[in-house]
């Protein structure tokens, strides 16, 4: 079981996931939400080999012959499990600990190896944001989990363990820092303005349009103002709507294409680049206030992460936003993507 | 020109770094924090390529050939520079930006190639520990720079540009927000009571001795009770001292065995591992209070920061801190490892 630590300089916590049986002496064999194990040539996700994975959660049918579309699975090495209680036990003055639970979970995109979500249907894309939204709405009813966050990992330099096309789901009993933060300065705008600060910004950015790579009835795809990474894109609702969880199948039918060009104009652009992208929400307790706007923030891996951005949590990035916006824009018009059914 | 900017949605600070005359639809070149550009094999920092250089800052004399044990240079492509004021502008309403004003220079801490820190002598690591306390010491004096920060990068995954043993030092014109959290916890701590909170926490590793790797009079060095990385190592003074500038000679002709042995323990253990290190301190002007302890954070690069990482600020790390600093205390006494001169 996995144990939760709290850092005592800064009260955040971290999940030390440290497998039993394994001897002390070796390296840290990584946990699977970011690591390069060996390629063994064997791929657990691909279909036939549904026995060499763990238990089920969530099967997506399909009606090709693979029988499944999508499908969701527990995590073989998971940072956080449904063990251990909540109470936090004090090792040492200073030193906080709790048990490591949660859930964490691996959703199989598709039966394809090779067909990552750039280059997938809408219809396929689709059916990968339902089995998100349908285990979200259930982890949601948990009262032990705190927050919900859903990632993908695609490429090496992003942390793919396996390239078979997936992503993850992993339910945490302590809110993030990083949400605390974020949540902290959305609730001071709102009481200052009452508004909601994130349909604040999309308003800006629709009204600047200088970063806006793309706008549906629904949904705005920016780079935004102060971007930590070249390229780094966000996808955000129009109307308010706080939690991935209340976006409706109508919503749903209009992201998929969305994502799928949004991600397809940088595959094309940037040459197939490692990224990673998060879904962030508002925390399960928080659904129906209106501090909030749940959003898609996707991170182009072109840099490395440095001991300056680790040292001072300030990030460099060697492009402005106006700029890798333009590139997006003229390629989009450029080959006039059509939305594939 | 650099430009700083506010993320509207964590109120943290981003440098936007690009060159000038590169043309938008280039691939970002990197700026030289952290990233991979391709290896010429011309290198810059070599003696006798002098030339090459940006302007010199600062020369640590050798009485070797070279005529230089540590050069002090300005960063080639710096995240920040010397031109500029600090007055905030708003382009829009939630959009906040100024200009990349600080400093960025590269430490060049041999003449040698190929031989890095840990395979240094004492003598040639005190030689850079007192490099850069000199330009800590000069840049401290300029009120524009809030924050000071010494870091080094080793190897391509640590985000390591070239070769040849270096390390850099920024002045920020702002306070980074991971500073602004560490202060904050600190001064709770201290208002609660009346203690430095490092310093009590050294005082608590010594007593659990389990995460301890080594002591010595001054210096104590320890893998922290949550550490994010495996094998991540702290080195912290035992007797209060809030910055790296108050540093004496006597502490720093002890602090570089100490650093080196360190540094030469997991090198030999885990096999020249990528790495970053950090030099943190109190703000230039809270030098002279009660809250802080300067530190130097070493952070082997095993495995890849990824999605959940980024989107939660939960680190995941596979090993327990007890382990790892078992492993090195282990190692420590299997190879007794003498001080070199």
């Amino acid at each position: 079981m996995s144990i939760i630590r709290q850092d005592p300089t800064t009260r955040e916590w971290v999940i030390i996931a440290a497998e039993r049986n394994r001897r002390p002496h070796e390296h840290p064999r990584p946990v699977r939400t970011g690591s390069q194990p060996p390629d063994t040539g064997f791929c657990p996700f691909c279909p036939g080999h549904e026995a060499s994975t763990p238990d089920e959660v969530l099967r997506v049918p399909d009606s090709g012959g693979t029988g499944w579309a999508v499908r969701v699975i527990s995590n073989k090495f998971p940072a956080l499990g449904v063990g251990g209680g909540l109470e936090r036990r004090e090792p040492g003055p200073l030193f906080r600990e709790m048990d490591g639970v949660g859930t964490h979970e691996v959703v199989i995109e598709t039966p394809s190896h090779e067909r990552s979500l750039p280059l997938m249907t809408d219809r396929e894309v689709a059916h990968v944001l339902r089995a998100y939204q349908a285990r979200y709405r259930s982890l949601r009813r948990d009262p032990r989990l705190k927050y919900i966050i859903i990632f993908k990992n695609h490429g090496e330099a992003a942390g793919t363990s396996l390239a078979h096309p997936h992503s993850q789901l992993v339910a945490t009993p302590v809110p993030p820092m990083l949400l605390r933060r974020k949540y902290e300065v959305a609730v001071a705008h709102y009481d200052d303005t009452g508004r909601c600060l994130y349909c604040d910004i999309a308003e800006e950015e629709r009204k600047a349009k200088s970063r806006v790579v793309l706008e549906t009835d629904r949904f705005l795809v920016f780079h935004p103002f102060a971007s930590r990474v070249p390229f780094e894109t966000w996808i955000t609702p129009k109307r308010h709507q706080p939690s991935f969880g209340q976006v409706s199948e109508e919503d749903l039918r209009e992201l998929a294409p969305v994502l799928r060009r949004t991600l397809r104009a940088l595959y094309d652009r940037l040459g197939d680049p490692d990224f990673n992208y998060i879904i962030h929400s508002a925390p399960a307790e928080d659904e129906n206030k209106d501090y909030y706007l749940w959003h898609i923030q996707i991170l182009p891996r072109l840099t490395t992460i440095a001991g300056f951005e680790l040292g001072s949590g300030i990030y460099v990035s060697t492009m402005r936003p106006e700029d890798s916006a333009a590139v997006i824009r003229d390629h989009e018009q450029a080959t006039a993507v059509q939305g594939s059914a």
